[in-house]
């Protein structure tokens, strides 16, 4: 059987190394495009396994490729893996870490994570109203007693978040107390995170619809002359959930998982997020309060009204937001002239 | 090892017929106290096996012990379960259907469903953010990345809603479209539902925290006399989701399964769901906009300010809802007489 979307979906990997990791995905991932965003000297020459189709991108293409808006790109961070987003011009894409293994189920079956991806990609999201058997459109499942019937149709669904066994996504302190903890647990459900509802989400294993959030994908400035590192995802997620709740778009979690092989380094990762464990404390009410008015009615909209959001209110928590308001705008500017047709179609639709 | 709570808790069991079932519950349940309220003609004899500690209402019993107020309790329906929380002097409550049976979790043992909500009623509960490795206080998980430290502490769980293998818990329509459907998914997950966030409580495998929600746990007008049947847990779910959202208060669904044995006619449901159906398109909207204000310090007192507000919103899209609404004070009523002490103490943690 041909794979699914095999024309319509990007894989895109950031990394500073050989991607001797594409073996093991080998069956699941060659079919499909991939686009390498490599990070950290551009120098050294990144060997990707044969048989992948591929284009890589390093530090010199996206400054060549964007100009003076490269600088919305973080470098020496995963966050620049959203360069990829930006280039792509595929309807999906997912998003994986190089140190990410095939996971298996719980009858020892190799996990396609693409594949379920794809399945929560293709299928609607419930975000109004809670589901307790789970996914509703599941093989076996469907909306118990007591869900209204006018919401069965579900919105459209704009991310996947994936899960990990083993290396749980743990931030430093967690790492620090709990050195030898790893995640044993297989949960065999997929949810919709609920209208209303933030949520940590993590880059590792992620997929999305391009046309439907892309240019919220933005993972902020992270690494090299920025004071903060490993929030470039969750900075994402808490932009991408805000919007997708005001342009009626689902955000799936769950199945399907990978395997992450190893813990990062804690003290280095403390170095890292030191200032985010302080900001997110200001980060979480400000983006539960964020209000997106009805003319916000694309993501590129909602994206320009989110950014003078954060330049007025989180400005004053430190000046680092300002900056990353800038950027946020920049982001925009720079993904519109690379998708000059998408920046009138990438809108989801609109609530009344 | 004692059973935990063995005398904090009481079990709740609405039943029209001899109680056979517990035969097979023995292990898990013969340690603590049963309230048995009988359904339908109380010149019935329902035999309980022996060795159980039980006290059995009818209707006659109820009828004396609340006088005139015995109106508010539902008659010819599982409804009725709710004059057991009412009389219990226990802190917890663990209620469950009589066509309910032990389940075995996916190694084959037998799933100790009290013992499961024992320990979700104990552990807080995380409605103000979500975390994607589900209940973080569960052993070898915690809270991911990007989750607020001030948020880490939780709030109390009043309310422990479980799950059903085998008949899943599905209205008249889906049952006439699937009528082979069987639930044979095991989620291993226990989780909040998010403040904000409505949800589809069923009554047959639920516990609770009586002391901390117990006055919102009335199970409404239902059965004879009544225009709807079938909504009596849902109305009580939606009721207690905004009190315990405007107290600080947790709701956890997932673990534990029981297997449930027999779907009911769906003949039969129908008749009873029909008005239902028709009339959740109205009620979610409401519980939705539902506003209780800073006053409503107290579950009665959200309770009371609610029953007002069913009234003049509700009252609208029908009768009923003005007849369910004198109701909801009179239960109140029953209630402050039948537990003088916890009229004042049934409080939660307001939130500033």
């Amino acid at each position: 059987m041909a794979p699914p979307l095999k024309d319509e979906l990007d894989i895109v990997i950031p990394t500073i190394r050989n991607l001797d990791f594409l073996e093991m995905w080998r069956p699941f991932f060659q079919p499909y495009h991939l686009i390498i965003v490599q990070d950290g000297d551009p120098a050294k020459t990144i060997k990707v396994p044969k048989g992948f189709d591929y284009e890589l991108y390093n530090r010199n293409d996206i400054n060549k490729i964007l100009g003076p808006r490269a600088s919305c790109i973080s470098f020496k961070d995963s966050a620049c893996r959203c360069f990829g987003y930006m280039v792509s011009k595929k309807k999906y894409i997912y998003t994986i870490d190089d140190d990410c293994f095939v996971a298996k189920d719980p009858t020892g079956k190799d996990i396609d994570a693409l594949a379920q991806h794809i399945k929560n990609l293709l299928c609607p999201s419930t975000p109004l109203f809670f589901n307790t058997l789970y996914d509703p459109y599941a093989p076996g499942a469907d909306f118990v007693r007591g869900y209204p019937f006018s919401l069965r149709e579900g919105v459209p669904t704009a991310v996947s978040h994936g899960l990990w066994l083993n290396i749980p996504d743990y931030d430093a302190p967690t790492q620090l107390v709990k050195p030898r903890e790893r995640n044993e647990r297989y949960v065999n459900a997929v949810m919709t995170i609920p209208k209303g509802t933030l949520f940590p989400m993590c880059g590792m294993n992620l997929a999305f619809d391009r046309d439907l959030i892309g240019p919220a994908m933005y993972f902020g400035l992270m690494g090299d002359g920025q004071p903060i590192g490993r929030y470039d995802d969750m900075w994402a997620g808490w932009c991408v959930k805000v919007i997708c709740d005001r342009l009626g778009l689902g955000v799936k979690t769950g199945l399907p998982y990978i395997w992450h092989s190893k813990a990062s380094n804690p003290f280095v990762n403390l170095k890292k997020e030191y200032k985010g464990i302080f900001w997110q404390e200001d980060i979480i009410p400000f983006f539960q309060a964020v209000v997106l008015s009805k003319d916000c009615d694309t993501v590129q909209k909602c994206y320009i009204a989110l950014s003078q959001q954060v330049k007025e209110k989180l400005g004053k928590v430190d000046p680092y937001f300002t900056k990353l308001a800038d950027a946020m705008v920049t982001w925009i500017e720079a993904w519109d002239s690379l998708n000059p047709a998408g920046a009138a179609v990438a809108n989801g639709k609109p609530k009344k």
